[in-house]
């Protein structure tokens, strides 16, 4: 099977998953179960489920022990889109091709829906079809890459940094937070589903590092190259909004030379696998060679 | 010592393991840390807090099993009022006595400051010093109670009750789910860290509901006949917003009664136990005569 089959039917597969583990738009309050499958169904690239399966596979966890992993860290990135697109963050109209949930739905129910995603995230991982200690390790995992030494963190440090220019460096440690720790979290639950042992883990760690800051070299590039119907976002608000991004700070080409370090130092890292690591490797190279 | 003096050595005690729990406000994010510290510290009734450990101290459980759980659905509690006070909810400006935290900070760090003391709740209970089957208990007892099923449910169904009147079955389910499911998660983590049997937890959650009921019809009742300072908040709110309330469906007399009734039942729920039950029962007392 080629890669993008694989991640064909994995994608099918967590949509499935997500769907039922969502409550029932039938079922009240329906206006909040409605807003909470609308932020997470139907689209994404389920890039962070895809590295929890990818993950596993290379210790050859079997999909079911990775389902719930693959489906929490789902949901607290589709929380955190539908926040960080709230009028009082970043105002954002339309996301994956459709209007935002507080456009759709209106901005009480995204902010509720939000928060029930999140805590939805925290209650599959606790109920998952894994041992305790297991659960504890992917709860604990989640929560530290998702908190405010995480995910929350670097949303803040963005809006700290709105109208100034920062530093290649400070550039750099918000999107470790701000994306990176959720990266950094799906490999690692996935590993830690696959029970692989610690130094393993570390060895990873690296690897989703580079992946995620090459997840965002590559979007603010395209945030440039790209156009909003491509994206299914809002093209060219980074620099509508001044903000600073990595080919504003090392140029277009300087930011491409940056992301040819990041994809050699993936294949580096996995450089000790075989074809268990395949799908990791693709899923760097989809992160590099993305056109959306 | 009376009850009185042990519930203010418990809400020191809990004041200054959420003091450590939370991050410093020193580092960066700052604004963030700060505004998770403004929301959380140095004020409430402890309520929550003062269930876990009631609830505990039956079944012999030693305070130190007892603080995570009882930091995590304090954590929760104050999320939501965080969130539940952004202009786009309730819009309210005053709480505990103080400028809610949108009104101290701003919307955007309100918004991620509850996103973030949400995560922490989760992350609390994934650390704690228990065996881990017991940390997986409480953290579905928690996510469970907070989510779309309970906590987060509750709030939207009273979203979606806005402008309406609310039936007595209607009005008691809304308030079971958005301040019920909370208080009967601190009673059954207490229990839990005690290693209460199953039967004697469900029996507990039939206090626990009682008590969540006479909460809310107090806060009612208290809407009414107590000043915006006595409260700490804005007094008489419920009326202008022309919500639903039991005195408002029952008459003053009949809450007052079904207030009585409530506190009967909570004091049968308890019957077979001796003094290691007295917190709990000092804790009934005080959610039906509190006044504020």
């Amino acid at each position: 099977m080629t890669a993008e089959a694989l991640f064909a039917r994995w994608r099918d597969r967590i949509e499935s998953q997500l769907d039922a583990a969502l409550p029932s738009p039938a079922e009240a309050p329906q206006r909040l179960h409605q807003a909470m499958r609308y932020s997470v169904l139907g689209g994404g690239k389920r890039m962070r489920p895809l590295l929890v399966y990818a993950a596993g596979q290379v210790f050859g966890a079997p999909l079911d022990r990775l389902d719930s992993a693959a489906m929490a860290v789902e949901l607290i990135h589709a929380y955190s889109l539908v926040h960080d697109d709230l009028p009082a963050m970043d105002d954002d109209a339309l996301r994956r091709g459709k209007p935002t949930t507080h456009i759709a739905f209106d901005e009480a129910t995204a902010i509720l829906a939000g928060d029930a995603l999140q805590t939805r995230a925290f209650g599959l991982l606790a109920d998952a079809p894994l041992p305790a200690a297991l659960r504890v390790a992917c709860l604990q995992t989640l929560a530290h890459a998702s908190g405010a030494a995480g995910m929350c963190g670097g949303q803040a440090l963005d809006i700290d940094a709105t109208g100034q220019q920062q530093s290649l460096a400070a550039l750099t440690r918000m999107h470790a937070l701000k994306t990176g720790a959720l990266i950094r979290a799906a490999v690692r639950m996935g590993a830690l589903c696959g029970e692989a042992p610690e130094p393993v883990l570390a060895q990873l760690d690296g690897f989703a590092d580079a992946l995620g800051l090459a997840f965002q070299v590559r979007d603010d590039i395209l945030d440039v190259e790209a156009s909003s119907e491509q994206l299914g976002k809002t093209a060219g608000k980074d620099q509508a909004q001044d903000k600073s991004t990595f080919p504003a700070l090392l140029g277009m080409d300087g930011a491409k030379a940056q992301l040819r370090e990041l994809s050699a130092r993936m294949q580096q890292a996995l450089a000790g696998y075989h074809e268990e690591a395949d799908a990791l490797r693709a899923l760097a190279t989809l992160a590099v060679e993305r056109d959306h």
